[in-house]
């Protein structure tokens, strides 16, 4: 039995309250919502080194080239497994088990969001670690943060009867409060429930299997048809009859073998612009000023700006948002009201409700730059060593024109090395692909002409990442 | 003599207080700030017709030919004039008396601001008439229009003893007020300033020889000297040896022959985003939205969008301004606050304080969509039968890809024509040109890659702007 516990961190959030930043198509903990590196990336960062094993991610299919990227930076040997659907995370954790208990029914978890802000590194490690030691025998360990204000976005916990050094029994969870109720839970003790689980591998699959049989059983079968796919874990299509919902609703309320384990570290879900707004570094007058931003004459505002220059002039407690195709101003005190407008946007059909314009590959990213009436313009960024699928469109051709590295580029049965200012033409109906045979990034600049401009307009044939 | 009224428009002011859209590159005046058609333009309506001469437009030189374009779009036969320097409105009034005195003495002038707005064009044209019968012998007439709020951000005239019918002398002249003093002031029974004067040409030129002769006479040396240039007039450069003050202080505090017409239209200086929010359009909750904005639970809000989806949840009273490269959020109430902000981007040589990131050209205009490290891209607009000059870059390599329309293009000794989804690759130190010999608008995209991609990277060798 191995001592040092395995982190698992679930990284299949979505995150709209954070828009126009966080998508869906990219969520808050693949993005750097504060300070340089993503949320995932410094949750990885939190779990590395003495006491903890080679972390295990949990991510869904629509991003786990992205996933895989930021991981592989950062930890390069942690395993990241992609679940075929999103499936909440209940099975999320279960698919953590199966794989963990594969190998060692006795090995100690620690389940942790991807997308939270830990300050005091120190006391959290200090806090898994009493958690782990609770539950080498059986049991499931959460960690409940002292709060530090009467908070209406979390779910707290009213801890019971010690159980063992720095350990007490749960008597009961409880969801979102109302800030009147937000005062009496802290006046009675309650934690915040911090979303961070520790048990052994093999008694969670069994204490599951009492409520959840089919779930469990699908897992494991999915676990048992896991194959190795890019770089990540894919477990097989079973995975999709795993009941989808909280691992909160589906296993912490029925369990009589709850712990929690009290800690007191500055803890954020980073969950809305006002958490973020709190979580950042601020000037005298409060403003945290994020990218190109001026406040003159105002305080407490977040100022967030990805490329433009954001002049805030004589305003107080807003958020204001900019984004290469959507800005948000509100009170950083309604930020808990952008949902319920991402919502209404994703109704309307909006595409910036749920995707961005810079959109990732397996083997880099695009981003359309112009538009016009029967022309698009886009950059195109390729990985080193990448290349995209062999491809042909219908509706339009393409000018390609190498503005960074060297580019080796197929045009039907015609391969030439491009250096940068060479260009290629390709015309309608072409079978065409663009790689990277260098060794540093390479850029090109696409202009698209025709009549039907969209992505849609493509035929793969041939595709090193399976996407035909 | 003629009877009718020649309309002269000033037509150069900088705007700032209306930034980030209306900046010195290209003033409020020539931008469609409220409605699909320019100030100048509906300022140009507003004086087509009966009782109307066609008028005169007195411009100033970067924008001449933005001017030029949007005059000849609404009022063909109108003469545009061409300041060789900013001057201040006195020499502009100066420069426009001069012109029609040389024609007419006895003509009478109505000399208005370009960039005001005004609701009741009946009323409007009854002063205006009012006023030039006023003058028909001597003296100048300025409207003056019945307050509807003490605002403090006009000048006020305090009327006198009638002089005729609808017609009074100027007891005084009043500067913009605080709001206690501009209670009182209307409480007093005095008017908001217009800045509209009727006088006639030759008695405007002998009154103002009396305080600045040097003035006048640089002003009619530089009429002597006008000649024709690109569809405009240019007068000679003895225009720059008039004073720069404002034909306020310069001429009418000293006159004593000012009368005033009093009005009731609907009119405003649109001189802040406040302004423009009062001017605009609003839904049910007072909200005023420009272009692809989105109010969720908020009142009294100005969003302007020139591009991106702007949403603004729950604020009220904001002005919020979206621009390309730029985006200002202030309380509607400060507004007047802008041009210190303004001024505190030019001092810190930001571009977006004076400059848009569209750039107008004689020949059409051009726009930055991408910036890299070593290439820049953008899209060229070129008018039916226009051409750039014949230049040659010493730093950049081009690459033009046609999108729309039909571009003749001179590299080197060569000559071809280039139809839509054709490029061409202009080399380092290639002389070349773009024209447009076509009856549409001919668009291309410019891949430019070098290590210095700046404007001043040009040599021209041929222009028809003679820009040389």
């Amino acid at each position: 039995m191995r001592d040092d516990i395995l982190p698992v961190i679930l990284c299949g959030g979505t995150g709209t309250r954070l828009w126009p930043v966080s998508r869906e198509g990219m969520a808050k903990q693949l993005l750097p919502i504060v300070g340089d590196r993503t949320l995932l990336q410094m949750t990885l960062a939190r779990v590395a080194g003495k006491g903890f094993a080679e972390p295990m991610v949990i991510g869904s299919h629509p991003v786990r080239f992205t996933i895989r990227d930021q991981v592989e930076a950062v930890a390069p040997k942690a395993r990241v497994v992609i679940e075929p659907e999103r499936r909440d995370t209940l099975a999320a954790v279960l698919l953590a088990a199966a794989i963990a208990a594969a190998e060692d029914p006795n090995r100690v978890l620690a389940v942790m969001p991807s997308d939270h802000l830990i300050r005091d590194e120190a006391r959290f490690r200090d806090a898994v670690a009493r958690a782990a030691d609770a539950v080498r025998e059986a049991g499931i360990a959460v960690i409940g943060v002292t709060p530090d204000a009467p908070s209406t976005a979390y779910g707290y916990i009213k801890p019971g009867a010690e159980s063992g050094p720095g350990v007490r029994m749960v008597t009961r969870f409880v969801e979102k409060p109302d800030e009147e109720r937000a005062h009496r839970l802290i006046f009675d003790g309650c934690l915040w429930n911090a979303g961070i689980f520790c048990f052994r591998a093999g008694w969670v699959l069994e204490a599951a299997r009492l409520h959840e049989p089919a779930s469990v059983a699908a897992v494991e079968r999915a676990v048992a048809a896991m194959v190795p796919d890019l770089g990540m874990l894919k477990p097989g299509a079973d995975f999709a009859r795993a009941r989808a919902i909280s691992f909160d609703h589906g296993f912490m309320e029925k369990t009589d073998a709850a712990l929690v384990v009290p800690a007191d570290f500055h803890w954020s879900d980073v969950g809305d612009w006002d958490a973020v707004w709190a979580a950042s570094d601020k000037d005298g007058a409060g403003n945290a000023i994020r990218g190109d931003g001026i406040v003159r004459g105002g305080a407490d505002n977040l100022v967030h700006s990805e490329g433009r220059l954001v002049c805030a002039l004589g305003v107080e407690g807003l958020a204001i948002i900019e984004t290469p195709d959507a800005v948000l101003v509100a009170p950083r005190g309604r930020a808990q009201e952008v949902k319920a407008l991402v919502g209404a946007l994703k109704a309307d059909s909006r595409p910036e409700a749920s995707e961005h314009i810079r959109c990732h590959r397996p083997w880099g990213w695009y981003q359309t730059t112009d538009l016009g009436d029967r022309f698009r313009v886009k950059r195109i960024v390729v990985k080193p060593g990448a290349k995209l699928s062999l491809q042909r469109h219908h509706h339009r051709a393409e000018h390609w024109v190498v503005v960074r590295g060297t580019a080796e580029v197929t045009v039907d049965d015609k391969v030439s090395t491009l250096h940068e200012n060479e260009s290629v033409y390709i015309s309608i109906g072409s079978v065409h692909r663009l790689a990277n045979p260098g060794k540093i990034p390479v850029e090109i600049i696409e202009v698209q002409t025709g009549t039907y401009l969209e992505e849609d307009d493509i035929e793969r044939i041939e595709d090193e990442f399976n996407r035909l």
